[in-house]
């Protein structure tokens, strides 16, 4: 399968607006900020990043492909634990510099590696003039031990 | 009011990952994602980047600030338009690299420029090889002309 090759976005701020052709803007370092939550309650799951080839894997494929910056490769998300992303709905926003997933998880239900079904599973609320974090989610989907050995 | 100091992040990953101090991790340019849904409905508004001074002032204040890339400065969001963020709850994520807001609009309920309710109004869909975007959300909440001018 060849690669899906992506426009140059238009300079036009309006022709970017617009409907037409899809031309993702990426960063400087060549990356697009992508949004997941889940195709049925609306849930946020995570937030990564992708690059022109992970974005043309997810779109070509239905399964949701990213880019790891701290490994620096293509990632299929859920190769690993089982918890593939199929995409139901793709959205971009008014300057085409993200991307919103809308999918359904497999296998534990489960997106964070923590083996949490979310990534934002802690609030942030200012107690005695510090910014400190609880835990409102700890409802373990997997063990990440067992998945991941670590 | 001073601001908001925030702790080093620290480099074990498990402490990252726990309750405790929030340690926002920003990146080489200074910045942290931050994803804005509907307080209510919990729909998906906007995506926009904050500085250490922006997520301070929107903890300290419960207004949602900003950093604006293209501008290059501290940016409350509304300001302009009368759409103001007030913030209803704040979450991160596992590695602390992004922050997810819940916030009620005011003013004409509009958060994306163009005057639609989200930013994200258009879907990505792929016809003949090519991806297409087709707008979903055509609904002006107002007229851009009018507010900004432009």
């Amino acid at each position: 399968m060849s690669h899906l090759i992506f426009n140059q976005p238009s300079e036009d701020k309006s022709a970017l607006e617009d409907a037409g052709d899809f031309t993702p803007r990426f960063d400087d370092r060549g990356l697009i900020t992508a949004i997941v939550t889940d195709a049925g309650d609306g849930e946020l799951l995570m937030v990564a990043h992708m690059n022109a080839q992970a974005l043309a894997l997810t779109i070509q494929t239905g399964t949701a492909h990213y880019f790891s910056r701290s490994r620096g490769k293509i990632w299929k998300k859920g190769e690993t634990s089982g918890n593939l992303q199929t995409v139901k709905e793709i959205r971009t926003d008014c300057d085409q510099d993200a991307i919103w997933l809308k999918v359904e998880v497999a296998g534990h239900d489960a997106t964070c590696h923590t083996g949490r079904r979310s990534c934002f599973y802690r609030t942030v609320t200012l107690r005695e003039g510090k910014p400190m974090l609880d835990i409102i989610d700890d409802e373990r989907h997997f063990d990440p031990q067992d998945i991941y050995g670590k």
